[in-house]
């Protein structure tokens, strides 16, 4: 019998050395069960993973993605040491044939099969997901419930700052003019679009699907005394009309497949036509890809991030000119930086709210995003797009740059209103 | 006989309806032979176009492009009023069924097929435009000989003026630094490499098949003391050996095939890694489509204008990030218009050295690419890219527009050498 346990035992060894090579060596410590700390004598690693037993650690070796996010979230796997840095080791050192070989691939097809098969079986889990409460994204968004990319003119600047700067950029981007008509596609709580109203004296429709958002968008446009200028229709996308001189969307690109880029550019030209302009904000890639299976199983179902070549399915078709694409790849993980800090101080609200094993999964949906976007897995493009007639092109970007502050904004708005 | 006239004579008004049509209606008067000009009684038109005869319009009918491409060349169409007016007009009002419809696709590949069979034949032809002297390019360029986009800060700077500020947006782009090794691919006269070792003290090898080219490079370098941070060597970018910090291209990419792409992709990554950056700046096109076949028949054979999708086959086989993209398409109508005007002051010279037919084609091709750039049938891409662990990304765009000046640069440079 002793010669059988030390035979399982080097197996074991063999699958967990096996592991460590395929993710690329990183400088972290594992141990499983009650077993001896792996590698032998390993100093300095950024981060200890304790694993429950051997039946985890083979999911791991079957799909070290999807099996390292389900351990984690029922908490087969703990971590002692800081999960980031963890992540971003090991981020950092996985070879590009684990990350998208054949292997992974063939078993994020199979987890999307199995993800069709149960999902009528899961529902009350990925309802979670969709009937998430503002109160939830309030615990760690910024004011305004931005939940999208923030920029940071500066990388000292404060969140709220960020957002604010972000709006303004996107603005300045299409060079938005006072009375000027401009439609959003996916408007979340709405700020975007208040902002280009408020700030700019734009009159925007924004459209979201999501009733619950609508109406907190619509409160803060009545007390904001801005419901005149800013129209908020809960309807999907593909029913917007009417015409516009600017399209904007951001951050909605990523939750439609790329069977939906062509109808996406029909809708953008019904709207704007060959003279308009407009806006796309979204999280990329540097190749086509699918998207992590284990936030599409967990966080966003039917999520995808295109490569900049798959975008241009949206524009090419009907002749938009590309004007300026900009990757703001780590502003979104300075972004998420903010957010998980703030998620963090709301652990016990989170934990209270959905239960401990929803706060662990979006524990480490955003802090494997912060680490993501570090290491360069996913990109986050602003894509400025102009009708092929379109006269209203800027000669340079430097107006982008200008420094023109709010307060000065404002005043010249008056003096010409 | 005469009702046989009367026949021939509607049949041929018929022509000339159904060929004014396909052009999009411009306002503009034909006049064939010396026949009655068409359309009846148009008024305020931009331009007269006198054809020589029905067998020159039937040339029309079949290819406008071409058509109106050769016998412009000929002198069998002559422009009365302003040529590059007339081309505005057309070009904006063509259908694209006309400019991109199967017809003209149809006679592209015909002609594609016509040039490589008569390539032997029409050998003198083509060896005008591969053997044109730096001599005839002097004439029209700036005194540095940039044959590429230049950019204009503000509308009103001199071409001189602007084609330095292109080559400091490039450096300033790419944040190139003192002491790092650049590699340029296609360096034409030499201008950026001496500017990028010049002003910003970087360390640069550049490459091109001309022979002529790199000896003007080369006593450029030996006359400004730059011998020993320039190495201009006279060979295909495919055979660039060494490792650098940055990849630059101006203006090469225009004159590959799709099929080169991904080889140039191996060449950018086997010399900057994942951990270089780099510039490629490139004529493009809103979609995919073959380049003018006149433009390609009698100025730039294999000339191809890819659109941002299709440039993407180069960088994404390598994971590269790209980190911006720039369109400076106004940029290159306001480069031409100066280089048009120049040419057009050299005009006897030009006839003088190459015949009136050379000079009457180079004619239409400068303005007609001023044209297609205003239009948008043209597009210059700047795109700014970076190997999938450089650590060099810059944290925002402002550094390319903080308005340092170069005086000030080379202050600092001097400060830290």
């Amino acid at each position: 019998m002793g010669s059988t346990t030390s035979h399982d035992s080097a197996i074991r060894r063999w699958l967990l050395q096996k592991l460590h090579n395929k993710i690329g060596a990183p400088n972290v410590r594992v141990v499983v069960g009650d077993s001896a700390p792996f590698p032998d004598g390993a100093a300095d690693v950024v981060a200890t993973v304790r694993i429950d037993g051997w039946r985890t650690l083979a999911s791991l070796a079957l799909n070290p993605e999807v099996g390292f996010g389900e351990a984690y979230r029922d908490g087969r796997i703990e971590i002692e040491g800081d999960l980031l840095q963890l992540l971003d080791v090991v981020l950092g050192t996985m070879p590009e044939s684990t990350k998208s070989g054949w292997y992974s691939r063939l078993f994020s097809r199979w987890l999307e099969w199995l993800q069709a098969n149960t999902l009528r079986g899961s529902a009350r889990n990925i309802h979670h997901h969709y009937d998430l409460s503002g109160d939830f994204y309030r615990l760690w968004l910024d004011s305004r419930l931005l939940y999208t990319c923030a920029y940071f003119p500066d990388p000292g600047a404060t969140l709220e700052q960020a957002q604010i700067a972000k709006m303004d950029h996107v603005c300045r981007k299409i060079r938005l003019q006072p009375g000027e008509r401009v439609v959003e596609a996916g408007c979340g709580w709405g700020a975007l679009a208040l902002h280009m109203a408020g700030q700019y004296g734009a009159k925007v429709r924004a459209f979201n699907i999501s009733r619950e958002q609508i109406l907190v968008a619509r409160d803060r446009a009545k007390r904001e005394g801005l419901e005149k200028f800013v129209e908020f229709v809960e309807d999907d996308y593909r029913n917007i009309s009417g015409r516009y001189d600017a399209f904007v969307s951001v951050g909605m690109l990523e939750h439609l497949g790329l069977d939906n880029y062509e109808g996406l550019g029909d809708v953008i030209h019904r709207t704007v036509g060959d003279s308009g302009r407009g806006l796309l904000h979204f999280i990329g890639r540097n190749q086509p890809r699918a998207f992590s299976p284990w936030i599409r199983k967990r966080i966003f179902p039917g999520a995808f991030a295109p490569s900049l070549a798959e975008s241009q399915r949206v524009l090419e078709p009907h002749n938009f000119s590309v004007l300026d694409v900009e990757n703001l790849r780590m502003h979104y993980a300075r972004t998420l930086e903010f957010w998980l800090e703030r998620y963090e101080r709301a652990w016990d609200t989170v934990v209270k709210m959905y239960g401990v094993e929803f706060a662990r999964a979006w524990r480490l949906y955003l802090a494997g995003s912060i680490a993501s976007f570090r290491v360069g897995n996913l990109q986050l493009f602003q894509i400025v797009f102009a009708g092929s007639k379109c006269q209203q092109i800027p000669w340079t970007r430097a107006h982008v740059y200008s420094g023109e502050s709010e307060s000065e904004k404002k005043l010249w708005m008056r003096a010409i209103s």
